[in-house]
Formats: structure tokens, sequence, C-alpha cells
């Protein structure tokens, strides 16, 4: 009886607010396109879909990074807990590290270290977040933030990167949706998932645009040195001192060791206005309550930082170089598909499906589940990022494989034409 | 000018909400009382506050443990990102772990791999938590809870644990406070910051008044084998089909490896109340964007499981067995501090201070940083757990250590003593 009543309250209204968050996680659209492979397909799958390349033997990370952690678990100095912004020589190499690209030195107390990007993210947006606040998001963007957001008070705006001036911010946009309760705007670059690398001038625009709304920038550079085209990598510190930055990067893309969970979390602000204005001691109370990395892993930080070869990153630079050169000439060779910009970073490519030329292909999540089915190709639907009728795919995969999984979304479109 | 504008925006009413989270968290109060130490003591301070003994070259971890990690990490099978759930081989290795001591057998998907109990809490209360309910957590505890519930919408009631009744829970006050809006109650077995061991009697007397009340238990059994007195221990779950059951747990203590981040959060609830009600689901959803534990780690946990040989759990609990004779017998000795019961379990021993025997001690506090200051011992004071004018001594340190420690409070209170 009184178990009856119970179970009532046990099926409390259930937890709507997590669970529809407007957002869709990327991981959840590609388990979902994964259900739609036919088992028959005798070819290998190729995963287009996802950016952790890791699994590929020639994406191994370096054996420097492997031995200073394995030295560090070794010497059972770290078995212990960690402090919550991270043990000092951890806040430290990562200080160094950063500052080699900027014009002023940070300290240990700018860096705090974070389970990889995501919860740099996380922390960023529960430190800014109370009721009546709003953010500025790109479209397409990283859906993490949509989907932590609406946990923090934050209400998300959103302004478009532009397809046609190389997925570069409008800053028009940006400037008609902030108001007094706007808290700050996100790029990402490198970027997830337009490939774009931004300019020091478009940098220095987003910069000034942001001082002048009077809102900070946060900069989503987990991507930021895996670029191989023309633009170099500026980070948007350089910028700290027209506006305060805070940087969010991780090891896992450049090492390819996302599942090592090491990321940070950086104020670059020479001004000191995130200090006086209790931005950083609400990031650090927002640590206080969660957890952080392996200890271990997080000893391990300075020798990886300090002792990585330049030949590792040369390589994995050179290795996605050759792979975009193949996804975007396969692309220019396939006109139901157009990718206007080629990338310079990251691991992403967006392509804008031309419908008109496809019959029976609703849009671009039909085309992927039509995909994932016919050709055993897992590429992720632009709604997924907020795109919608683009695809994004991801080159980092092994060169071989990645002209096959072309090859198959060529025969696709080309059975799926329109008859002329 | 736009600049000042934005000043005063980044100076928004600073997150108040997250820094006065109404409890106090132990390292907090830790690292306030080392401000207090006397650099000019040339003794060694001795550290009684924490439980995070992995230091003391006694109490490191098995070599089993070490190598598993290695071996995972070379492998260089785990770089990638993990499920959010956790890795499937961990899931069931701890399935299997866990079924060992109940009468009935986990699944995987009973289990969720955590970043240490610590992010089991936080996910449990995030999953549970919604405008109006209320949770009941045990005073004096683990101040944790207090901590993130007000993050989750809970509201937070406390029963005592009685120390004249070895620790055990007011049942009567847990009937009191509970209403329609109660989601759960919490225990903590074996007991931080008692050393409580709860008899199986006690343990199904709650889960029969949890039933009546039709509230789940949630069980932090993050000390749950460390027991080394009369009382075995038994995990709530044996009583899952009584009342469901949310087991909390790590490696952080049984395996001295607080900094390696790896805990569970396990559903033992034979009736599948959980799953039907939604509560599995909210804590997936919860999960779904949290990070999670590095994914090598992870790999390496069905072989920590299986292969720990027995002789390294009985030779910490010997050291702990020791360690608490110690520090009981002293205490005993000490006519200004009072011990109603001897723990058997976790690594803490409650004290009461005799106040009416102290001289210009106003309470636990400034016990605690005069203890701190005249000494270099570190205590923690009860209000940090709850429960104002008693102390906490971790007694988890090398035994030579504890001695000294407790010798040097003894003199501390002779010396504070009041003259008859
Ligand atoms: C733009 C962007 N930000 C953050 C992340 C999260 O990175 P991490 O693995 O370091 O958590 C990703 C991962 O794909 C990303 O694409
Ligand atoms: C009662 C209790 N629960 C949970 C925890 C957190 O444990 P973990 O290190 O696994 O996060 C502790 C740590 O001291 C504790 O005492």
């Amino acid at each position: 009886m009184a178990m009856e009543n119970g179970s009532k309250r046990w099926g409390f209204q259930s937890n709507k607010g997590l669970n529809t968050a407007p957002s869709i996680r990327v991981r959840g659209v590609i388990n979902a396109l994964m259900e739609y492979l036919n088992k028959q397909d005798e070819r290998p799958l190729i995963p287009l879909g996802n950016g952790d390349p890791s699994a590929f033997p020639c994406f191994r990370t370096t054996s420097v990074a492997e031995d200073a952690v394995v030295h560090a678990l070794k010497s059972a100095k770290y078995n212990c807990y960690a402090p919550s912004g991270g043990i000092l020589p951890a806040r430290r190499a990562i200080a160094d590290h950063l500052s080699r690209d900027l014009p002023y030195k940070l300290s240990a107390d700018d860096v705090f270290v974070t389970l990889g990007c995501i919860h740099a993210i996380e922390v960023t947006l529960r430190a800014l977040g109370r009721p009546g606040t709003n953010i500025l998001l790109p479209r397409p963007g990283f859906p993490y933030y949509e989907a932590v957001a609406p946990q923090t008070c934050l209400e998300v705006r959103h302004f478009d990167v532009l397809p046609e001036k190389g997925w570069e911010v409008d800053l028009e946009a940006v400037e008609a949706l902030a108001d007094e309760n706007t808290v700050a705007m996100v790029i990402i670059n490198s970027g997830n998932p337009c490939g774009n690398v931004y300019s020091y001038e478009h940098l220095k625009e987003i910069a000034e645009t942001a001082r002048k709304l009077g809102i900070m920038v946060i900069a989503d550079e987990v991507y930021g040195h895996l670029t191989f085209g023309s633009t170099p990598y500026v980070p948007m510190g350089v910028f700290g001192s027209i506006v305060p930055v805070l940087s969010l990067g991780s090891m896992s893309k450049r090492w390819l060791v996302p599942g090592w969970r090491i990321g940070w979390l950086v104020a670059i602000d020479p001004n000191g206005i995130l200090k006086r204005s209790g931005v950083v001691d609400s990031i650090c109370s927002c640590l206080d309550l969660s957890s952080n990395p392996a200890t271990f892993i997080q000893g391990a930080i300075p020798e990886i930082l300090e002792n990585t070869k330049k030949d590792f990153f040369l390589k994995i630079i050179n290795l996605l170089r050759e792979a975009v050169d193949i996804c975007y000439d396969r692309i220019q060779d396939n006109p139901y598909i157009t990718c206007t910009k080629k990338p310079e970073g990251s691991m992403f490519l967006m392509a804008k499906l031309n419908s008109s030329l496809l019959e029976g292909i609703k849009d671009d999540m039909d085309f992927c589940l039509k995909l994932a089915k016919e050709e055993s190709v897992i590429v992720l639907p632009g709604i997924a990022v907020g795109m919608k009728n683009w695809i994004r795919i991801s080159f980092a995969i092994e060169p071989s494989a990645l002209e096959d999984g072309l090859g198959r979304i060529k025969s696709f479109c080309e059975r799926h034409a329109k008859k002329q």
C-alpha cells in the first residue's frame, strides 16, 4: 500500500528540464545513425561523423605523452586528491605553454585545469549564468553550449557565421542581439564544424565589437593549433587587453587523447576585469563543487607540454592536410554537394546539399540516414550543429578510408539524382 | 566609455547562489586552519584533518592497480572518448564486484561509472532535484551533499544520527521530516564522520521506514568495506527489494587512490521502480552533459577489481585497526574530549569537547585554530560536518605520527584546562 504511494512519488514528473535541452548532442545523433547500418553490407563502416581519430593507428598519440603519464603514475606522488583548480605544476605549465603565443605572460593563477574542454565550457557557463542573463553563440556551432546553457539560466541567442565570408562572425548580428543582460559571446577557432581559421584582423574586429558591447569573449580553442591552410592560428588572448578573454582548450585534439580528459579554462585579461568583477571567484566556486582530472595525469602535464616533439605535431598536421585535400577535391567533383570554403583548421568540413538535384531525400537528416543504410558511411546532419540541409564531414581518418567514403557518398548521390 | 559600461556589467551581482552554499567544504576549512600554523614550530605537522592517507608510504595502493592502468594506457585502446555511462567492461566488472555481496545479480545497465563518489553524489542530486522537492540528510554528515543540493532545487532537511546509539539513524525524526515531496534519504555507511558500521537489523529498519514513506535510499558506501570492528559491513543494496537503493561508491578509499577519480552510481532495485519512474533516464541525461573518468583508467577497472589480492585489503584494514586503537585509547586517556563509540569503519572518529573543563576556548573552531597554531596539529571542527563543539579526527596516518598528534592534543588541552 505504502509502496503504491511511493511508486507514485518516484514517478515524479520526470526531469524534463534536462531531457529536453534544446540541442541534440552530436553523439546521440551518431548513435541513432548507427542503428540504420545495414548488417548485410560487407564493406567496412566509414566513420566520418565524429572528431575522435584516436582509434586509427596513424593518429596514435606521441610516446612522450604516454611515458609522462606512466612516469607520474609510478612515482606514487599523485594518488592523492588534487586542489580544485588543478595542481600547481600543471597550471604553471599550461600558463607557460599558452604564453608563448601571447604578448603577455600568464600566471598559474590564470589557469584552471578541467576535465577536457567540455568541462571548461560547463564551468564557464555555470560561472556566468544567473536569471535574466544571455549569451551569444555561433550558428552553426558546437551543440554542447546549447545543452548546458538552460541549466545555468543563460538564455541563448544565435548569431550566424557566414559561409560566403569564410565562416566569419556576422558582427552586425552580434551588435543587434546584445543588450545590457548579455554576458559573453562565444567563438570557435579553429572551428568545429566549419574548419575556419580566423585572421588576425577578424579576431581584432571581434574583440573591438565585444569591447563596445561590454561583453567578454569566450574563445573555444580546442582545435587551436590544428591548422594546415594559409591562415596562421592566432589565439584570441592576443586581444586580451582590448577585451577580457576566457580561452577554453584541451589536450584532446592536438595530442589525440580525448579519453584522457585534460583541458583548461584560462582567463586572459591583463586589465584584471574578470578578477575585479567576480567572474574568477565564480569560476573557483564552480570548480570547488566539481570533480577534476586524475591527479597523476595532471602530474604528467608539464613533461608533455615541454617535451612533445615538433615532429609529432607536424606529422598530424600533414595527415590532416592530406585528408582535407582529398575531401575537398572529391567534393568539388560531386555536383550534389558544395563546399564553399576549404577548411584551414580543425577536422571538419561543412558541405551544402544541393537539394534541387536530389530526389526522394527530404532533408539532411534523411540524407544521413539513407547514406548510413545504403553505403555504411556516417556523416553528421547539419541540423545537429544548427545548419539544416548541410552535412558535416570529419576528415580525420586514414586517407584510404576517406577516399572510399567520399566515393560512396558520390555513388549515393548519383543514385538519388533527380532525373533530368 | 563603452568599457566602463562593460565593466559594470561584468561586475554582475556576483554569483552568490554558489558562493554561499549553506555548507562549508571540508577542504576549505582545512586550508583555513593551515593558515594558522606557526612557522617557528620545528615539529612536523600532524594532519588529522582529511581522509586521504595516500601520501603515506604505508598507505600506497597495490601494484596490481598501478600495473593495470599502465597496461590499459600502453594498449592505446583507450585514448578515445568513452560513452557517458562508462565503457561496458568497466560497468560489467563493477556490477560483478558488487553482486558478490548481494542476493541478486546486478547487470552492467545498473551501473554508471563516475568521477569518484563526489560525482556520483552530484549526478544523483541533479537527477532527483526539481522545484518543491526535498531530501533527508544525516547530521553530522558529509557536507558536499549540502553544497550541491541548492543547485538542484532540493530542499535539505536534516535528521540526526545519534552518538548515544552508536550513530544510528533517528528513524522517528526521519518519519517526522518526510512529506509527499521527499524524494530520498541519505545514509553513509561505513560512516564519515562517525566511524559507524550499521548492523543488518538497523539497515533493514531503515529500508522499511523508507518504504513506508515511499522514498528511496541513497547509500553512500564509499567507505563500505573499510571496517575493522565486530560489525560486518552489509551493503544497503541487500534490502533493494524492500526499497529502491542508489549505492554510491568509489575506488578512492579502499584502493587509496582518491586522485584517480573512479567511482560508481549503482541502481539496486530488483523491482525496477527507478527505471519505471524515470529516475534512471534522468541519471543518464545528467551524465550525458558531464565529463567522465579517463577512458584508460576505466579500461583498467576489470583487472583491478578481479585481481587485487586479499592481502592488500587485509594490510590496510590492519593498519586502520591499529590506528583506531591508538586513537581511541589516547582519547580515553584525555579527560577533555570524549568519544562515546569506538569507530568500526571508515577513517574517522568523532570526539566531543568537554567545554566545561576548558578555559579560553570558545568553541570547536576556536579549539582547532589554537591547536593548529600551538601544536601544529590539524583536526576538523565538528561544525564543518554539522556538529558544533565536536571534533573529527582522521586516524588514517602512520601510527607513530598519530601517537605524536594525540599526545600534542592532550598537552594542548592540559594547558587550556580550567583551574579548579
Ligand atoms: C568546439 C568544441 N569544443 C569543445 C569540445 C570538447 O573537447 P574535449 O574533448 O576537450 O572535452 C569539442 C569536442 O569535439 C569541440 O568540437
Ligand atoms: C562520505 C563521503 N562520500 C563521498 C566522498 C567522495 O569520495 P570520492 O573521492 O570517491 O569522490 C567522500 C570523500 O571523502 C566521503 O567522505
